[in-house]
């Protein structure tokens, strides 16, 4: 493509108005988007079409997915949807011993791009993600098992969303220190002392992104391009469940950054061979100086404990709390909890598990409701949003592995189920497990509930646990982010008291709170550019998408000083 | 004081424009500040002239320092000046499960107070401690072993500087995110979505900052203050060698807090008992969740790996380099390096201690010069600047430890002896070791010389070492920053070719460089709201004083989001 080279006058005019948009917006932080989230929107100038994302998907399937990555030394792949069928697509395995250097090779060239330019090559990479969004939306489909609809709008607009304010962030945040300065210091009567000054940002090196099964693109990209529009390389290793998004995402950067005349091996992918376990020796090597990492508990402060080399960014388990202490909209209530129970079959980190509900019950604008009333209402909630089986497969999707399927299987000997997880059949994809969410109540005040309800149950499954007061909940919800963590917390309040309460709770114990959610914004959803993901202030997370400290550290500014 | 409460009008008309005028500075990075330099400046608005502040002084030796703070259970001190005399302060012993509860009480109020006003009481701090520099000037001066000009600057001034750019960087962090935002989504042919959304910053709990024994103030108030404006309480555990100056600013702070209707007990003091070693025990608190730490690279490692509740800021030790190429102005660089290496004998985190000399020599505006040639030159250079033992005496300070007296001692063994190491006679202070620099050869190709320069020797010690060539000096300076870091790098040269490529070297390995200094700015010297300190990229520092990155991560967001 030489006759296509990227300048930096093509980068700016094609990129530069929707940076400033995008560092207006996070000031702001009102809504803004610049990728659309509907598949309609998509088929026109240069972007795929439903039916050409379709086809281009297609003919990946089955392939073998070659980057021309230095280092290849052998082909490694798969992966099967969740849906059912074998992807077959293998991906170069590298040694990681030739392609480590060859990373850092392009770091010198990419550092003295400047910050503007590295913004603006990151955009173009994910414009052409975005104009692929139907392609990419059944590479995810197929490697989370999320429905298309949301694989198209989480994985596809709304990842590049979050990508794009990661590069905001970025941007911003090395700009804030001027590239030159001329310092006078004045001596009294003696003539003032001068220099001049230059401040480079640097990258740190190579950053790892260590990515998920269920997001691999919304949960990935934040780190990716932080890193990446921060100076430095970025070395990709996906789930071994959820390689081909990734694998698409690193083949566009490597095209546009040699497009652009940078190396292109400033991105590039890990992908490893079935129980290779790549990741653990990966994230202790000296090349590695950032890992971004979204999955378990236990692998997250492993990282934490041992990458001391890197800076480690991990978000990890939690267990997400709904407080229902009252509310005056108790159909709009019901409703809203059963959409977020059921979307993706509660296979999200931002999922409510659980639901503390005072045994006494609550005042609602439809008269007091008894414990009993709203566990039973609530299943009566899901079970109506799900009753039909297409709708029912468009908003759970399948469960994503094994695991999950077991452990949903065992949550129902937990306690008393209120609502049972029912089989759903997906007639396009009659291998996909598909499962409607269960819903156990828990006696708040037992020892024996406490274990299942103060552990991460990921999935389909909820607890409604009966507690002695609003009081007893807030305690419990106060411990629970303090014990466990938390990456959403709602509530349900018509007292302005409560309100309070609630609200001093995620301020004092720091996490995120969505109140008296009624209508079409869900707890377990988050706005680029407007919401933080997360609060890196409690153990299900150290970092929040995004904010400063997400990205301030992948960089460090040298100064230089010479007498003027 | 309840006809001085300091309301938030008052600290805005007192300190508003100070806090623009250092949000202006750190973004042009040009001269600024207002803390003056000279001794004579004070006296007037309030301030404490040269013999009020002698005399505060001395009325705080000998007397028991109370702080009225919870759970003081008993008395300790024991400071005794580099310069001879006792302190006989006596300070108040804390018993932390008492006190760590106390100073989270009053967490809630400081939170709501803002990020402006958090800020304006640190200014108010900040002011009175500026108002008795003198005062402080020999606190430092007895505990560091400083002399007096130096105390009065460096841990007068430069430290108020430091820790008024703190707070700078702390508020201009917490203000980037609104307060409040309207968020309203378009849904096509349905009214759009909409939220109210409300950004608190939150600090995240109690801070620790460990003090140093040459630097009390200058190290300290960066982490103090960042911590405090970024809503945290801080437990202040200073060197038990170097108390006075930190509880004086405790007992400040204290005092501001209170007048502005805040919890006092948001600062605090823990003097430990000799031997006491309380720093280990308080940093795996869990209360405690920042700390701040200037001194070993042992302790500081330690606390990397064993305080995982907290956020860990930590400068260590590190191995400071000059290289020198070539010069136009052979006497100046001679003066200037001369100045470095005696000022406070030495005993700098930024004092150069490996000269990186070619042994074939250098080419000079005074013609060739041979190795043995600039090792002369500039043993006599210092010798020179140090010939009169008042100037000496102005300059050396004090030893501030024996363990740096023996440390120069041993120096003297590991190469030839360029300059001997001679003993000053302070006539004011009879009783302080004073010694001047101690210049060492060695030969960088030799593998025993390399333990000694490849070591931090910290106090008045430099090695003169001999390299092939100046690219055998660049390769010797990237292995020094890159295993035992660098707080500051310096290079002498005429070719525009080395320039580039020491710059390349810094920039790769994350070092801060000076060129050419030759006049009265010295490598060890950095301007706050100008230079960065140490670039937190390096063994030496985790973190620059000061950046984004310095605060960022000292507070979280907590968002509440509400239908509108």
């Amino acid at each position: 493509m030489a006759a296509a080279q990227l300048t930096p006058a093509h980068l700016s005019e094609r990129h530069r108005p929707t940076l400033d948009q995008a560092l207006e917006a996070i000031r702001t932080r009102a809504y803004w988007s610049p990728h659309p989230e509907h598949p309609k929107a998509y088929g026109e100038n240069g972007s795929l079409s439903a039916e050409d994302g379709l086809a281009a998907h297609r003919a990946t399937l089955g392939s073998r997915f070659d980057l021309d990555q230095p280092g290849t030394d052998g082909w490694t792949g798969g992966e099967v949807s969740p849906y059912g069928p074998a992807l077959g697509v293998e991906y170069p395995h590298v040694d990681v011993d030739v392609l480590l250097p060859a990373m850092r090779a392009g770091l010198g060239a990419w550092r003295d791009a400047g910050p503007e330019t590295r913004a603006l090559v990151c955009l173009e990479i994910l414009a052409r993600i975005s104009a692929r969004t139907h392609e990419f939306a059944h590479a995810v489909m197929h490697t989370s098992g999320q429905a298309f609809v949301m694989a198209f709008q989480a994985g596809g607009s709304h990842a590049q969303d979050r990508g794009l304010e990661a590069v905001a962030y970025a941007y911003e945040e090395q700009v804030r220190t001027p590239r030159e300065a001329e310092w006078s210091k004045p001596q009294g009567k003696r003539g003032p002392l001068e220099l001049r000054k230059t401040f480079t940002p640097v990258g740190r090196g190579v950053a790892l992104l260590i990515g998920c099964n269920t997001f691999p693109t919304w949960n990935g990209y934040p780190g990716l391009f932080a890193s990446l529009a921060t100076g430095n390389a970025v070395l990709v290793k996906p789930h071994p469940r959820a390689v081909l998004p990734l694998a698409l995402t690193v083949r566009i950067a490597r095209d546009v950054l040699a497009e652009a005349g940078f190396d292109p091996n400033l991105v590039a992918l890990a992908a490893e061979r079935p129980g290779e376990g790549i990741a653990k020796a990966l994230a202790v090597r000296p090349e590695i100086r950032i890992i971004d990492y979204t999955g378990s508990t236990a692998f997250g402060d492993w990282l934490e404990a041992n990458a001391r080399q890197a800076q480690v960014y991990t978000e990890k388990a939690g267990v997400n709390t709904i407080v229902v202490d009252s509310t005056d909209e108790y159909r709009g209530m019901l409703a809203n909890l059963a959409f977020s129970l059921s979307l993706y079959s509660g296979q999200m980190c931002t999922t409510p598990q659980n639901l503390l509900i005072p045994r006494d019950g609550i005042t609602t604008d439809a008269g007091p409701k008894s414990y009993d009333e709203v566990v039973t209402d609530l299943a009566a909630a899901v079970e109506g949003l799900l009753g039909d089986d297409a709708r029912a497969n468009g908003l759970l999707g399948a469960l994503v592995n094994p695991d999950v399927k077991a452990r949903l299987e065992a949550a129902a000997g937990l306690g008393e189920v209120a609502l049972p997880s029912r089989e759903v059949v997906n007639p396009d994809f009659p291998d996909a497990v598909v499962r409607t969410p269960l819903l156990v109540k828990l006696d708040g005040s037992k020892p024996d509930a406490e274990a299942a309800y103060m552990s991460e149950c990921f999935g389909p499954v909820s607890f409604a646990v009966a507690v002695d007061s609003t009081a007893g909940a807030l305690e419990l919800l106060r411990r629970t982010i303090r014990e466990k963590g938390a990456m959403a917390v709602g509530a349900y309040t018509t007292s302005q008291e409560v309100e309070r309460a609630v609200e001093e709770v995620c301020l004092e114990e720091s996490a995120q709170l969505s109140l008296n959610l009624t209508g079409g914004v869900y707890v377990n959803q988050t706005a680029a550019f407007s919401d933080f993901h997360g609060s890196g202030g409690n153990p299900a997370a150290n970092a929040a998408l995004c904010d400063s400290a997400f990205v301030a550290n992948r960089f460090r500014v040298v100064e230089v000083r010479r007498p003027a």
